[in-house]
């Protein structure tokens, strides 16, 4: 495919991964009653990214994050010459989801933003967990995404499976992590929602660029290790 | 097969989603204590077109859904001249499937239609959201809605797992935006219930035969553009 | 495989479905504050079947439910022959499920049967729905989960990917019906749970032996038309 | 693969199940309002086998717990010689899960371990389930973990879709028994924690090797017979 398709299937595609994982998080949460609440959330994240994964992994690939660019291309999986551009295109695509869930959420009467899914720590942590634990468990899980973004995807595991080990992977992460974080494991996701928040969500932004990528990173040296056939 | 098969499979399968999408919420999504809430009928909606689409997807192709045919047929998938009995199966199907919803429901003492899970705006919204809400929020998740299904039956795609990828996709879209329209994304599920409901319900059902059918058809644009190898 | 190891599959899988998913209505449904709901019980049921499906599908055929086996006979899947077998296995495997799921709950202080996840209708149904209520859901519900079972096991329908098909079938009729009937849909299941609960349950235990027969020979009637090639 | 290999992928894959299923439960289960429950935990164990089975699978085999292993070398499908190294790496692994559990829970104001999500039974059983419950309830569950592991990964099922049939059946032990014992059948998963929790859940500990063990040499024995073509 060309780059320009390439492009375009990223910024659809982190689009989708925004309006729908923070979407759901804004709009249906805490629905009085009937709520999703976190299960509702984490299930709806993991969806974007098995729907896309479906929809356009045979156009780009389906990556959706800088974070798993990067752990690709130090896995050996993608050309480090398409990384700016993906990058760009993911963080346009989150923004351009974030602005059209914020076109929806605000009308409904009375809407605040009210964190509108951002990403934090301390005191804007859902949990009020620390600045240490926020870095430790988004540079854990984002470690733990890439070993199964990179293992799914190994040419000795049943390819058509791969988004549901992917999609489903990311869910999971959010079970476990959301009390933390709001989770991240993603600098486009962190970074659309957050020009929307404005205030702490931008300030504390810096983390969920640096500990995702770390992350990602180190699965990249670990997984080209666990991997390889002797 | 012969278009009576066809027609029938279409009938059976949007049968099944009003009747399983909708019949989720009137009966079980608020039972005291133990009610399957949002996230239960988020499932119920997209497995009733997972099931189908293994079930039936090799006899009509399983569209169920007016805007999905039009969708389709914008994107080169299907043959103008079947659209128009499609469509017609699709709602006849849909009424069928709301008619033994209702004489189930009402077998129970006390039964009041209570909105029979009819799509609405304004002051029928669930969350009181506005028009101009609900018409970005039906064009934007048809519109993705196409994507996936556009992109999970691409021949470069894994063809065993698009009803997965389809079903679960209706299961997000639900996710997210039920609190805004209760959800129709089809006009055909939209028909359904509404003629039960009447009121109301028939006065607001313009909207989601109109935006539907336009996310779809901008869907079918884009991924002609998208998907075409270079 | 000879007929004994069939059945001996057979056993062992309606012990499942039925240890599995009434233990998880008994034991988690209503657990204090973090029960698992009637969402919880549907996949638990659906999930019985699809382990199943593929621990033993390639053994017994995994029907698991005399309705189906039924359905399968006259859909023209399945050796008239063997259907009392398989009938008498069902029944054991959900009596045994039945009895170790009592062991299990009476280790509870205070432990009461309480319905023991039995189905029934009138005033033993969940809601209270009516007699002609419950006959209906339970002729239509069976009859939509023969056609899942025949469609998704046609040789046109990727076949690996039919137990989930199945599984996700039972649970989307979980989600519709409990509140109408408990869902049963097999007569087995409801015949296990019955012998533990004695009393109102064994004297409406008639209808879940009739009705869901009636579903599952309907569909298979129904699918021999549809799914013919012309 | 090296043995070094399938230590390191047993590790890493154990540590995941502890951090994750434990982790959704620590961190998550019982959040405030849109808590998940026992279904998000349920869910998360379940996803935590899926995501590695894909990942790992194709390195180690993917055993993540003791009685697997256990259960495959008397089912003939596993080396005994590697039965040892296999058990003490998922014994770290999950000791290394619980650590890195620790730190992020610890990060919040407030901590107390309160159970750390170790097993238990009698006064230290959620539901206050006795010793002999337990103890039927541990062995019958590995059981048919042990059935659906040897069935899902016969030579003549799906082999791609056998990570989903055991991180479901996973899911769905739990969706039965966390009431019961907090959901063990995996000695690695309940030394982690309880090395962290000490006291009852150290003195305890014996029945999660004892009765898991148990179930999966049964499952063995009983699938052999079973599986074997005549």
């Amino acid at each position: 495919m060309s780059l320009s398709k390439k492009l375009g299937a990223e910024f659809i595609g982190t689009f989708w991964l925004v309006l729908g994982g923070c979407g759901s998080a804004v709009l249906a949460a805490a629905f009085p009653d009937v709520g999703i609440g976190l299960l509702g959330v984490s299930l709806a994240f993991g969806l974007t990214v098995l729907t896309m994964a479906y929809a356009i992994g045979h156009i780009s690939g389906c990556h959706l994050n800088p974070a798993v660019s990067v752990g690709l291309v130090i896995g050996g999986r993608f050309s480090a010459a398409e990384l700016g551009p993906y990058v760009l295109a993911q963080v346009l695509g989150g923004v351009a989801g974030a602005a059209v869930l914020f076109l929806i959420a605000s009308g409904q009467p009375g809407f605040e933003t009210a964190g509108f899914a951002s990403n934090g720590f301390g005191e804007h942590s859902p949990g009020g967990y620390s600045l240490t634990a926020a870095l430790i468990c988004e540079v854990v899980m984002t470690f733990m995404f890439l070993i199964i973004i990179l293992g799914a995807t190994d040419e000795r595991a049943p390819a058509a499976l791969a988004p549901v080990a992917i999609g489903l992977g990311l869910t999971l992460i959010h079970l476990i992590s959301i009390p933390v974080t709001n989770t991240s494991v993603n600098p486009a996701r962190s970074t659309g929602v957050a020009l929307f928040e404005g205030g702490w969500a931008i300030s504390q932004l810096w983390l969920f660029w640096v500990a995702p990528i770390i992350g990602a990173a180190l699965a990249g040296v670990v997984y080209t290790w666990l991997g390889k056939e002797d």
